[in-house]
Order: C-alpha cells, then sequence, then structure tokens
C-alpha cells in the first residue's frame, strides 16, 4: 500500500462482513494510526471553527471514539446515543427501520437542554436510519443541532438526503461510491 | 445537589440498575458536564505525564469515549476491544467468566505491534474480568502494557489486586465502597 496522505486512504475495506456482498469500511485502521486519528478529529471540526457548540452527541458504538476526542478537543459535554437498555437512568426512545427489522435508541431525559446547540458525531453515513432517530431524540429535548458529522458517507445508500430532508447540515470527510 | 467540585461528584448513582440490588456508578452525568469531562481526561492523564504511550486501547463501550479523548490529547492513535462478533477484520479473542455466564471479547489482529506502549482505558474498575481479558489480548499481540486508567474503583470488588496480581499498574480517578 502506498503511503497514505488522506483520512480515506487510512480506511480498510473488508470484503463480505457483516454478510455476503457487503464492503465494509473499516476505520479501526484509521483510528490506530497517529496521524490518521488526528487528522480525522482535526478535519472534522474544521466547518465548525467558530461556531458555537454546547455539546456533542455520539451514537453507539464507534462514535463514541470520535464524539468523545471532539467533546475534549472543544472542552464541551459528551452524551451518548445508545441502543435500548444501556442507559441507566430515564430515557426517551425511537424506533426505526434496519435492513431486517426494527432497532431502538434510547437518549438520556435530563442530557440536553433546551436550546442548547448540538453536534452529532458518527463513523458512516449509510441510509442515515440511526442518525435520523438520533436527530428526534435530540430535538424531542429541545436540542438545537448545528450539523452531523462523519468520517464516511455512503452516497448510493442516500443518507445525506434524508438528513437534509430533515433540516440538517451534513458534513463528511470522504465518500465511497458503489455501495 | 451541591455544586461539584471533583470528578466523583460529577457520578450520578441508579438504585437497581441493571437489577435488583446494585448501585450503578452512572458516568454518563460527568461525560455531559463540560468540566467535569475536562477533569476527568486531564486527571486520567497526569499520571503519565512524559511517558511513552504509543496506543490508547479503550474496552468497549464507554472506555471508547474516555479512550477516543485520551489518544486524541496524546496525538497517538486508539484500539477498541469489542465483545465478539463487532470487528470487521481478523480478530484473536479471549473468553471470561460474568456474574452469569461467560463472555468474549476480541482485538484485530494487526492492531498492535510487538513493542507497542499501551494506555488501557475503561471507565470502571469492578471485578476486573473484561480487563484482564483485554490485557491478555494486548499481550498476546506483544503489547507493552504502560498502565491501566479508569475513572471509578469499585474495591470491595477486588479488581485492582486482580489486575496488579497480572503485573499492571492501575490508576483511578475515584472510588466507591460498599459495591
Amino acid at each position: 500500500m502506498a503511503k497514505p496522505t488522506s483520512v480515506k486512504d487510512y480506511i480498510r475495506t473488508i470484503v463480505d462482513f457483516p454478510h455476503e456482498g457487503i464492503m465494509f469500511r473499516d476505520v479501526t485502521t484509521l483510528f490506530a494510526d497517529p496521524r490518521g486519528f488526528r487528522m480525522a478529529i482535526d478535519q472534522m471540526l474544521h466547518p465548525y471553527a467558530g461556531e458555537r457548540i454546547d455539546k456533542v452527541v455520539g451514537l453507539e458504538a464507534r462514535g463514541f471514539i470520535l464524539g468523545g476526542a471532539i467533546a475534549h478537543q472543544l472542552s464541551v459535554g459528551f452524551v451518548p446515543i445508545r441502543k435500548k437498555g444501556k442507559l441507566p437512568g430515564t430515557t426517551i426512545s425511537e424506533e426505526y427501520t434496519l435492513e431486517y427489522g426494527e432497532a431502538i435508541v434510547e437518549i438520556h431525559d435530563d442530557a440536553i437542554a433546551p436550546g442548547e446547540k448540538i453536534l452529532v458525531v458518527d463513523d458512516l453515513l449509510a441510509t442515515g436510519g440511526t442518525c435520523a432517530a438520533g436527530i428526534k431524540l435530540i430535538e424531542r429535548l429541545g436540542g438545537d443541532i448545528v450539523s452531523c458529522a462523519f468520517v464516511i458517507d455512503l452516497p448510493d445508500l442516500g443518507g445525506r438526503k434524508v438528513l437534509e430532508g430533515l433540516g440538517m447540515d451534513v458534513h463528511a470527510l470522504c465518500s465511497f461510491d458503489g455501495d
């Protein structure tokens, strides 16, 4: 492999994971590299320089790695959105549709105060289903979403259009076609 | 509640989660507060000032939030240890015993190079079972563990002794007795 020069160069593709026919874009090789991880976090923050952000919300589980780093960089709080049953306090929840069946995500009902400026973070924008459910949770608590930031966009799966249809500003560091 | 002045003050206790009789120490209130989260990350790093650390390993899932922030602060790479079936590449795995039954954790087999200096990060040290399994994974890949860093130690559950018995240096920001 040539020496990586961009965030995208650090991302590994695993064929047929989690099932046949899927080209899985694996960010663990990006995160494990000191230059790659630093570049990813710095570049994810560039669009928001000078903007007010009160809290970073990360989507379980890879969004926790990115969101923790970004919240620390900004010296703001971090709030997790988790799969059902994982958060110990009082939660609100949203159901959404997966390729096969449904899933539920939750947020603590006191995790965001009305009017707080929120940055939503995850590694991958595919169909946008999980993120759209997360957006609904944040907005039900009165949060004002500044933007949704991703490492990877898979434009063929339409997630960006889904989120933009919800009025969201969307940024991704790179995209892979043909997924 | 009095105004929090220490990391411990930001931690909320949820009674009877995930089941009756458990006092669950909830770090989400620490992470959601800008001062709390900043204090936690800064204080977790204090013992290692001047030490060589090549990679941060975080244990799923709350260890990802802390580990991402710490890796970014240090400008080093981040490596996840995950529950079985979550990592897309070739993995090695370790089984360990839970209160009821067994669990398996995995690491990518190319995530750590022999001799790399590793900081292991998680939110909570209880029995030490998950962390001990993670230590075995890291050592099987030839990683040299500098220390294991936690927000909370529950000394009554004996995890510190388990890890120290494996030759580990252990740091925690606070402890709760009677768990």
